[in-house]
């Protein structure tokens, strides 16, 4: 008889993940290898993972150190036995790495004892570590970038190959409805990537698996898990997200609202991809000689395409993309489709744009 | 003293949706002089109705109708009362229809009562047209396709320039989240848009106004109005997602929830009109002298892009678009991006896909 279902799920999603992490090291070995490098075909088929330069190589003669994030709750608990029980099978060593947030009185003897669970799975090494949450962007963006950090580093002191992150389908369609409400386009709409971060370090194997799948391979396995309450905290927009808004939007739209959400996130990061190729490809062919944009061929891009040239170009000027809002962009573009003579246009990061004899000049001001 | 501010905003809205109206008509007319025609300049600015080929003619001499289509709602006696008023400053003549779909005991009282309040606004002419709604498609694309036709057939036998539709920025919201439960991408996520039908017949010009604006308008219009039961029925989806899903999805994300829905669905569909456009350049660069799509150029392309070919080559073989789902585009993709001998593909509308000889070959079957 073999594992039950969730379970046999869990690992089937960390096992792809695995050998694709395993592809990319011997792909990246060799290519260090001047004589491979060189008979490497064009034609070669790339994985997601292609356009990464390829994880960190592992000391020499040892397998890679795949290490997986793990708050101690049901998600990444799961994900750790799957870690733990697939890496036994493959040239894989495999760690795990907590972080203490800090931010609740005796997190720290938490975060001690999911690190004797890790252990208790046979992770090696296994770390606790804690860090110092600014307030940079609210709350969660700041435990964020604090928790992100930590990542890398322990990472990089390891020569970690990978870094597993236990985001479910459902952390996926609460991320793409959090990106609707910024109203900002494709981009915030495509949510969580498979592979992401620095050389494509981080993996996300349960992106297409349901959050129940995950906790239910923690109880058929006795798994002991940990609910932060900062998940059921309604003063956190994802936590109303999960527990009110999206609950809502299934009453009313139905059960495959969140596999619909993750499907969108999909379609909607190619979507950005190809249209961010475009952009790349348009801003050298509307440049004159000078290098400076012409509003006639400007105009004659498409509108989507357009802005993304124009996006692009206020901040190679300097202008932060944080700051740079959907209204600057439509600002800039009445210079090219609705001309009549406006004056300069201030942007973020004392950047200002102004039509000068048929060009659209972006400068710091 | 001006007009209450609601009342300028429903009157701007309208006033601005003429004036496209009646340039478009007078650029078709000069269109139609063939001298003027000649001296058309191709730098000339195009507006949002330039992709059409341009209103439907009125009779020599007179002025120009424009319909409102009046289910006796806030929304639409909000328009119709602007129209009337616009009108009377411009060389438009403004009408109305009402169409009563027989789904309610009585709805034939109610469509001439209607009639009777948009004849006493001085919309002339007013037609109370009685439609039967069919099955197809399910009770609310059933009542809409029915109600379309009556319109598309009362402007066609009225010689109206244009039909002017009472959808505000909340409908739009509501449509990109019924767009979003698809999970079909893009163009489903891109709403309604501005101006749509056969020769951009259609307008909305409160598609950026909210609800409130339009209601608000009636009551100091004193305008009676008329609450369609339907609306609050929660045996249909937009129903529920109007007073339940929407309501619950703002309380967690925030009131700004509806106008970053509306700003999606506009950036949705540049993006999608940019991205169709590409697929349709791509369609004939990929191509052998046979006009076969070849897999090596396929391949070549970003997925966003081949997805979209490999769908307009499905369409074009005869598959229905509608019954054309992302998992047969995933299938016919793989056997260009993960190639191992698969067979042959069959989609609906009878349509077989298969590899050979290195091209992709779809055929009816």
């Amino acid at each position: 008889m073999g594992p039950h279902p969730a379970v046999a799920a869990i690992r089937l999603a960390v096992r792809r993940v695995l050998h694709d992490v395993l592809n990319e090291v011997s792909r990246t070995t060799a290519a260090a290898r001047p004589a491979a490098a060189a008979s490497a075909h064009p034609g070669a088929p790339t994985g997601p993972g292609a356009t990464h330069p390829g994880p960190g190589a592992a000391p020499a003669g040892e397998p890679p150190l795949v290490l997986v994030a793990c708050s101690g709750g049901a998600d990444s608990m799961a994900l750790a036995s799957a870690l733990a029980f697939e890496a036994r099978k493959l040239a894989v060593r495999a760690g795990a790495i907590t972080v203490d947030h800090g931010l609740q009185a005796g997190s720290d003897l938490r975060a001690a004892e999911v690190a004797a669970r890790l252990s208790a799975l046979d992770l090696d090494p296994v770390e606790a570590v804690t860090v110092t949450v600014g307030r940079e962007g609210g709350p969660e963006a700041a435990a964020r970038d604090a928790r992100y950090a930590a990542l890398d580093e322990a990472a990089e002191r390891l020569g970690a190959a990978a870094v597993l992150l236990g985001h479910t389908r459902d952390d996926q369609a609460e991320t793409v409805l959090l990106g609707l409400a910024r109203g900002s386009g494709i981009r915030s709409l495509s949510g969580m990537a498979a592979v992401s971060g620095a050389s494509g370090r981080y993996r996300r194997p349960f992106l297409h698996l349901d959050r129940q799948t995950a906790r239910k391979a923690c109880l058929v396995q006795s798994l002991p898990v940990w609910d932060d309450p900062m998940n059921a905290d309604p003063a956190y927009t994802r936590s109303r997200l999960r527990h009110e808004g999206l609950p809502a939007l299934e009453k009313s739209l139905g059960k495959g609202v969140v596999e619909a959400l993750a499907r969108t996130a999909q379609l909607c990061r190619d979507d950005a991809d190809a249209l961010d190729r475009w952009a790349a490809d348009a801003d050298a062919a509307v440049r004159d000689e000078a290098g400076l944009l012409e509003c006639a061929k400007l105009y004659a891009l498409p509108p989507a395409v357009r802005r993304r040239v124009l996006r692009r170009a206020a901040i190679a000027e300097g202008a932060p993309a944080g700051s740079l809002f959907a209204r600057h962009i439509e600002e800039l573009d009445r210079l090219i489709t609705g001309w009549r003579g406006q004056g300069a246009i201030n942007l973020p990061g004392r950047v200002v744009a102004r039509r000068q004899g048929g060009r659209l000049v972006i400068r710091q001001g």
